[in-house]
């Protein structure tokens, strides 16, 4: 008899701990910190129960990494039980180096960084706290390990990250559309010359997969009073650092690129961007006051979605109503009226594959199975031109 | 304050009862027969909990028709109380003409009738008996009345007939992957031009709605164990037919084709076919024995499925086979093993459109729109062909 | 690997048999019977959801012991690969024995034998025909197992049949306010000297477990409709019997005590009954014909509920009015015009215990820990007396 | 066609904004603050899902008013326009007074001073804002309203907010077994004399809530590791009070009893807080900084409840010991070990009344019907006491 505990789940009913390195990874500040950023940033604007967290995503797919490897051990896969730590581990860990407000500020904040080399940083910080026992976990993470399915698992097409975010951020919203079946999806995983696969049953949930994905990106992350309230919390970053506008650290070394750390970034969350801002909506400057003052309140930049290029003259008509409404400079009124592109794939037809394996042994791209709803025709992305501006 | 009582519904939570024409007719025994029909005929086979009735199908696209009145009555069109009771009523009726086990008997029961024109009649029949209450009713059934809209919610691409069932064969068989948004669909309705519409943010919910019609299809109606149950279940009724097998009234009038009759129909249910079943298994006839033996005990035919049509070379070795291990003659063999297609539309671009209003004003086909999931790649029927054999 | 195999449910998502035998068992026609056999007898005419079948909730609770089991087992319960396939199979089988309608026929159908007994003679057959591999299951069924816990899975205050048809029946009525947090019992069962006990931390989920099945008593089982048209059914069984009124076999042995056998009755189901009733419709006797045709059509006898019991002297003026209008005899009005009485505990003080294990050893029954909410207030029995008559 | 709006939330579906004077009141500064509240102060720590607003449940509650409105009119109770309008605003602004983390510091950081008078005060201000639309609101809320019943809609022992937050936190926090009927509830309500009651077929659904509400104070307002974040979170403010520790405006004003107003108290919220204990976690003073440390990365004082006040010798004892471990005063120690009382009530005899409506028009309270769970019993107040300590 183990480590065991259990942590309630509206999504799941129960997530189990099942061994105590887990349990302390959880415990320690790096990991607690992932409780004050959003899963979806500014989402909750729109819709109002979508203010779950980081933490809370990492728990969920963690529980159904869990799940996963049990149906495939079930299967006669072999996977030891470090290899089961080790992915559990890997996938607990994959977004702690997301900051403030996660992907809305992923490359403002840290310039040029993304969140998985903060990720693999702070892993590798947590090996050395916990006696290298992560190092399975790490090498799983980067794809060094010679079982090429465990990650795929953690990060691939179809790995458990993608089914508990559309699985998560769906409930939270209340987009029942955005359901995928992640249970019959983990039922029908397989492992076959090393690569993780679909049973030929699991075809028609992979579509639903990926449809419900599309649901998703444009009703839901591609929304465009989401698109306008990210927008501006981009620009209040940008702005607040082009006016070396002050605000307290660790946030200040971030928007001023002055010694930045990893430890400084460990105290970092939501809370300081968001207090920054409260704070900026007295700020001297026009643009970066009118931006703070109308993300806190929720009077947000206006957003026209068209499928072609917003009209050059359209823009210069409106910038020239608002400089003259607000008494603002060329530079200033282009803080508040810009443009923009959203864009979305349905399916990756370069990048990605999810391979089905049929019965008499075949492999086949998901695309190229008999009757695909998943062809050709989705492989470009869809794009969409967007303005901002000022109501 | 006019009649108002409650009927809990798992799928909906609560269905109200709000005019005492529509108790009145849900209490009439040609309503409650209902009750003695499955909606998924045989599917419970494969899903147990699919063993929910067609009374509860009508009472569910009742309860939708009542929300989608209210919702665009909420929105300004014009609808006044006799066209709600008509439509509540037309959609009340509309499976009233259901024989034992629906879909799978339809055409084999009652040679040469649908369901429609039997519901029809029977409409006509109430029609008498509530003193000319349903005509409004039986106008929108058959397409008569001048606001169109109210057929197409009863009957058409988007009607709730189609919301409800399913909504509720996913409800009950747990394939949770089938679930559609029908509120959110409710939501989005509105009527333009006389013609139901689906507003433009509604699109992508309407491509959800496609997807999981096509999932439900291959994953359930035409699963490989239903379609075999549901072959069995014709092949007994014709062979019975063929052999002039005995069974007890009325059922032996719609067998035998003798003195066939409205009455006689609304006293028949699944037990009647049932009950013959059960005896028919110690019929002396071989194929007819075997195949009622086989669907009580659920020893089912096996079905495999192909692209192409099955190879008559290998149909006929595996008739030989079975021929020679039970005795049987050419002609007997042929209900034991035997090939047919299965099909299906993703969406039908001949007959059905679903419509999106766009703000502008402009109206496109959902095939039309710009980046459409569902486009004319999809037109083609997916045909499948299958054989069943004695295992 | 071993055996594997899913089907879906829509309460628990998916049941997964993982022992051939199990699927053998599962597959026999004595337990594939099940899914012509009403879980709920007549409560659909009330919650028209609530026709799921024994088959579907012997599933369920074998999905459930399944859990348990598993539980057990990680806090380091010692419970063998033989143990639990024989609790599996115990559980699996512990309704085999249910004749048509369950309960509302239980001591009708076949006099003097309850389904227990049914069940216990229909498993040692079972067991004959499998090679003794259910002995193992038929000594936990009978408590002569030495590990009793086990036993208490199978049939206790805390068992999973009892589990598994208060959320099954909750469901399928969506009567929400019977849901018990099943999952949760679940994790706080633990075995403390060879006895199944509930740890400290589920007091409060036992509570809600005990309240909802009193909600679930007056809501649904003893719903005054669902009590007038079972009692309408036991009275037709009843009053066929008196007239000796013909129906087919096996039916009319089990009706008309005559050579009874256990093979007949494996092949009677809710079908023989409900065929014969659609007959008697017909019947030259009144009583019959009505209750018949009532319980066919929906028109039930009335049933009032009293706290105490009814007056007599309006039981026989209601006699009196209905034996002139009908022209029937004192004997004939007694079918259609009688008293009765419906009781339920919420708690047994004096067969059943619900035990509490604390942290520091102490057991203590749930009605004895400080604050309970369950107390001898409710030890008595709530009986309410009624009365049912012809409308 | 008026005002329409819809807003999805995960419990509801859809939340629909029928006026426009409610949409401008949820845009208003006031209110949007609501987003920036936890609806549960630290109860996430315990149940990662449980992050939702005051807002949401503002909204949420605003809803369920809605629909009990439209139900007492269904059923004949005469509810004007502008008393609906009234009724919607006055739920909707009910806990627009809370401050910082609700609840958990309400008399902390306002001394003196409860959320009501708050919530009025800032009413009453909007109401001149809004040109006296809401006058009819306030005096509803006040209960100075003739029509008595939409008060108690507001605030009674059934009120809707009541109804929205069990049903709320359970949903979020996945603690189903706190999960109400409030959809039956609002369908049994009725009006009588004026008063707010309950129809007799629905006393076992109010059973059921009490339950429920009783399961969730001890399953989860009270549980053991959100009472001790809870006394963490005040204590650090007592302590920054104690400490003068320096902090930003508005909390500077709150905190240290200078120059509070209306306007300083709306610009405050949950941010504001968590800042400052984010900074405080580098404070010199031991007790207030390990408070901080403690509470941002979850590691928490220890909490023990006892049927008994906590043995005196027992926390001399764990005083002194953390005392000479962390050489800290007898003062400062007192912050780290303290002991404590938490008390609930699952039904109140003296000032809360849940009247049941008979059909023979005699009205009782829930806890005098026959057979009632709810009894005198149950009247005393629930009392456990507590130690918190340092690990």
């Amino acid at each position: 008899m183990g480590f065991h505990k259990i942590i309630n789940d509206p999504v799941y009913g129960f997530i189990t701990i099942d061994h105590s390195l887990i349990n302390d990874i959880i415990s320690h500040p790096y990991y607690q910190r992932l409780r004050r950023i959003h899963q979806m940033a500014m989402a909750h604007l729109v819709y109002p129960g979508a203010v779950h967290t980081r933490l809370h995503h990492s728990l969920g797919a963690y529980h159904l990494m869990r799940c996963a490897l049990q149906e495939l051990i079930e299967k006669g896969i072999d996977i030891t039980p470090e290899e089961q730590l080790g992915a559990k581990i890997a996938i607990l860990l994959h977004d702690i180096g997301h900051g403030p407000f996660s992907h809305a500020l992923e490359h403002v904040m840290a310039e040029g960084m993304n969140h998985e080399d903060i990720s693999l940083a702070l892993m590798k910080e947590l090996n050395i706290q916990f006696n290298n026992q992560l190092q399975m976990a790490i090498d799983i993470f980067q794809n060094k390990y010679h079982k090429k399915f465990l990650h795929q698992l953690v990060s691939g097409q179809l790995d458990v990250d993608r089914m508990d975010y559309l699985t998560r951020d769906s409930f939270f919203t209340g987009v029942s559309e955005g359901v995928i079946g992640y249970d019959r999806i983990l039922k029908m995983l397989t492992v076959h010359n090393g690569e993780l696969m679909i049973e030929e049953k699991g075809i028609y949930s992979i579509e639903k997969f990926i449809v419900a994905r599309r649901l998703m990106y444009w009703q839901v992350y591609l929304h465009k009073t989401v698109v306008s309230a990210e927008q501006m919390l981009q620009r209040i970053v940008k702005r607040a650092r082009f006016l070396g506008a002050d605000c307290d650290e660790p946030l200040f070394s971030f928007i001023h690129n002055s010694e930045r750390s990893l430890e400084k970034f460990c105290n970092m969350d939501d809370t300081d961007v968001l207090m920054a801002i409260k704070k900026w909506r007295f700020h001297k400057d026009k643009p970066l006051s009118l931006l703070c003052e109308g993300l806190i309140n929720r009077k947000l930049l206006k957003v026209r979605y068209f499928a072609e290029p917003v009209n050059a003259a359209f823009v210069a008509e409106r910038k020239s109503i608002i400089k003259s409404q607000l008494g603002l400079s060329d530079e200033e009124v282009s803080w508040l009226v810009f443009t923009g592109e959203a864009t979305s794939r349905t399916y990756d037809f370069e990048e990605e594959q999810i391979n089905i394996l049929f019965k008499d042994g075949t492999v086949k791209d998901i695309s190229a199975v008999d009757n695909a709803l998943i062809n050709e025709n989705l492989s470009g992305k869809i794009k969409k031109y967007y303005i901002c501006l000022l109501n």
